[in-house]
C-alpha cells in the first residue's frame, strides 16, 4: 500500500514499481480511468456490485458477456457440477495440518489439480474456461474440507451442500453448516463481485508472465495465489482486522492510530497504487459493513474502523480501500480471520483466469531487465587458493 | 524464443514484452554486458563451468561469495542433511500418478513443503537462506522418489544415497540406482552451473514479482516453476531434443529444417530475447555433448543437432542457445527427456532464492499498467431484460 498523500496526483510512486508502465493489452477492467471509478468491460462497479450476482460477474469475466436467465442457470448448474474434489485430492488435504496458512492450502491444491487434470498444450479457449470454471467452483470445497477435517477431524460429505445455488451461500453454509442469513449471502456476493478483478495489480501481473512462458494455466493460477498471500496485496484485509480489533473505543483507536502516524508507520488498509482521490469500492462496502455489524451487533467494531478512516483523512488525507471494511463484513459473518485472503482468491480467481486467456492471445513473453549493482568483471580464483 | 536475425542488435523484439526496460536492482549476474557474456557476481562463466564446482556456485549465489575449501566442506555436508523429505511431503507425492509432469511435481512439492515447514514473517536472511538451502537440497529427493514410486511401484531409501558428494552426483545415483561415470557427474556439474542465473528471466521475473507483495519465498519459488515450465522458456530443451531425435541422419534433418523455415516455423532452441551474437554457455555445453556422445555411442544425435546449428547459422544468422546442446548432453546420461526442465530448476532454484532475498531487500511491489482495449463505459441491463 502507498503512502503517498492524495495530493500528488498521478505521479509514479517510488514504493511502486513499474507505476504507470503500459506492459500489455487488457478488454477486462479499467482502473481509475476518469479519476476514481472501476468498470469491468465496461460496466461500472456500482451497478455489478449492486444488481448483478457474482455468476452474472463470474460469467462476464471469464466467458466475455453478462448471461441472460436462461445462460445464468445453466452456468450455475455447471458451478454446482464441478464442486466435487478428485479422490487424490482429497487425500492430499487431509496430509496439511491445521496449521497451515489456508493461502498455503490453496495454492497446494491449485498445484494438485493441475497435476491431476493437467490442462492440454495449446488447448481451445473453451477447454481453459472450463478449468477457471472448475477452480471457481471448487475452492469452497477445498478451503472447507481441509478446514474442517484438520481443525474438528470432520470428513465432510460435499455432496450434502452441492447444490447451494451460488458460490457465496456455497461457502458459507460449508463453513458454518447451517443456513446463514439472506443478508449474509447477499454482502457475501457483493463482497466477490468488488474483488473480482483489478487490472495489471501483482498477483494478475503474475499469473500473465508465467501465462507469458507459454505455462499451462494451473500454474499461473498457483503462482497469482502465491502473489497474493503477500501482506502488501492480499493479505491486507487480515492486517486491516487486527488492527480494528486492538481497540477497546473508538477514542482509543483514534489516539494510537496518530502516534502511529508520528512515528512513520504505514496503516494498511489505506491507500491504493492507482486510485488517487478514493476507492469507489469503499462507499458499497462500508454500506454492507454498516449493515452486518448492526445485525450482528459487532457495531464496536464498525466504529472503530469508521473513526481510524476519519483519523487517516484528516491526518494525512488518505482513504479507505476494500480491505478496510471487507475486514469488518467478514468478521461480521463469523469469518474466520485467516479465510479472508482466501475470499480475495475465490473471487480474483475469474479475473486471473479471464487475464491469463488475454495473455495467450498476446502471445509474448514478458522479460524485463535488470540495473546491474554488484562487483565489476573479477578473476576467478581456485578454491584452494581462496583465503 | 525470438526470431529476431542477429543483424538486428539491440533493437526491442516485438515477441517479448518489457525488453530491455530495468524494473529493478540485481548484483547477481550480467547477461551480453560486453555483447555475448555472461557473469555470476562478476565471475566469467566460462571460469566457473571450468573450474568451479555447482555446489561452489551455489553457495556464490545463495551465501554471496565464493567458499574457501573448509566452508565448502561444510556446506556440502549442509546439503547432504537437508536432502530428507518430510513424511507428509512422501505421502503427497505417492498421490500423484505416473502421468504427472514432472515440473507438476516439483511444482506441488515447493508448495507442500511450504506448508509443511513455512517461512516466517519477516525472517531474517539467514534463514531464507536455510530454505534455499533446503530446496536445493531436496529437488532430486522429490522428483526421483516420485518418479521411482509412480513408475516402479519402488519406495526408495533416500538414507542410501544421502552422503553422495555433490548434488550432480546424488541426481544421478537416485535416478539411476547404479554408480555412473565420473565424466557423467562433471558434465552434470557444469550443466548445473550453466543453468543456476540469468537476470531478470520471465521464471526470475515470476519470482521478483511474488515477492515483492512480501510473499514467502515458498510462494516465489512455486511460481518461478510454473513459469518455467512453459515452452518459450525451461520447456525448450525438452522441445529441442524431440526435434533432434525425430532424424535418421544429419542430411534429412538438413532437408526437413530448411522447410520449416520456409513455412516460418520457429526453431526452438535458437535466438535469444538478450543475447544478440551468440550464447557464451554454448560452447561449452557443445564440448561437452560432443564428449558425452562419443562415450554412449550417441554421436548421431549429436551430429544431427551439430547440422541444424550449422543450417540456422546459414540460413537465419541465428544461433544455438544453452538448451539446444544441453537436450544431446541430457539424453546421453540416460535422462528421461520430461525430466530436462526439472533439471533446469535444480539448478536455477540458487539464482531465484538469490533473486528473492535481493527483492526483499529493494522493498518494492511489481505493478504495472496496461493498456485498455475493452468496450467503453455502458449501461447495464437488468438480468430479465437481457437477450
Amino acid at each position: 500500500m502507498s503512502t503517498t498523500p492524495a495530493a500528488e496526483h498521478f505521479k509514479p510512486k517510488k514504493s511502486v514499481a513499474l507505476s504507470g508502465v503500459e506492459v500489455g493489452n487488457t478488454a477486462l477492467c479499467t482502473v481509475g480511468q476518469h479519476g476514481n471509478d472501476l468498470h469491468y468491460r465496461g460496466y461500472d462497479i456500482h451497478d455489478l456490485a449492486r444488481q448483478a450476482s457474482f455468476e452474472e460477474v463470474a460469467y462476464l469475466l471469464i466467458h466475455g458477456e453478462l448471461p441472460n436467465r436462461a445462460t445464468l442457470n445453466l452456468y450455475q448448474q455447471k458451478l454446482q457440477s464441478l464442486r466435487f474434489l478428485p479422490k487424490a485430492a482429497l487425500r492430499v488435504l487431509e496430509k496439511l495440518p491445521a496449521h497451515t496458512h489456508p493461502m498455503d492450502v490453496l495454492r497446494t491444491y491449485t498445484s494438485v489439480i493441475g497435476a491431476l487434470m493437467p490442462e492440454r498444450e495449446n488447448p481451445p479457449v473453451a477447454e481453459t474456461r472450463d478449468i477457471a470454471d472448475k477452480l471457481l467452483a471448487s475452492y469452497p470445497s477445498a478451503l472447507l474440507y481441509w478446514y474442517h477435517f484438520s481443525h474438528h477431524g470432520l470428513k465432510i460429505n460435499l455432496e450434502t451442500y452441492q447444490n447451494e445455488p451460488t458460490q457465496a451461500s456455497y461457502f458459507l453454509r460449508l463453513l458454518h453448516r447451517h443456513a446463514v442469513p439472506e443478508s449474509w449471502i447477499r454482502a457475501m456476493q457483493a463482497s466477490l463481485i468488488l474483488y473480482a478483478e483489478h487490472e495489471f495489480n501483482a498477483s494478475t501481473f503474475t499469473a500473465r508472465v508465467i501465462a507469458g512462458t507459454g505455462a499451462d494455466i494451473f500454474s499461473a493460477i498457483t503462482g497469482a495465489i502465491g502473489a497474493l498471500r503477500g501482506p502488501k496485496h492480499g493479505g491486507a484485509n487480515e492486517v486491516a482486522f487486527r488492527i480494528q480489533s486492538s481497540y477497546s473505543s473508538p477514542d482509543a483507536a483514534e489516539q494510537d492510530i496518530i502516534q502511529r502516524l508520528q512515528r512513520k508507520e504505514v496503516i494498511i488498509g489505506f491507500g491504493h497504487p492507482v486510485y488517487t482521490i478514493s476507492d469507489p469500492r469503499n462507499e458499497i462496502i462500508k454500506q454492507i459493513a454498516r449493515q452486518l455489524a448492526e445485525e450482528t451487533g459487532q457495531q464496536l467494531l464498525f466504529q472503530v474502523a469508521e473513526r481510524i478512516e476519519k483519523v487517516m483523512k484528516e491526518q494525512k488525507n488518505m482513504f479507505a480501500n476494500l480491505d478496510w471494511f471487507s475486514a469488518v463484513a467478514y468478521h461480521c459473518m463469523g469469518i474466520p480471520t485467516d479465510f479472508f485472503t482466501p475470499l480475495f482468491v475465490m473471487s480474483r480467481i475469474t479475473g486471473w483466469c479471464a487475464h491469463v486467456i488475454e495473455q495467450r492471445i498476446d502471445g509474448k513473453i514478458i522479460r524485463p531487465s535488470a540495473h546491474y549493482t554488484g562487483p565489476a568483471p573479477r578473476p576467478f580464483i581456485p578454491l584452494d587458493e581462496r583465503r
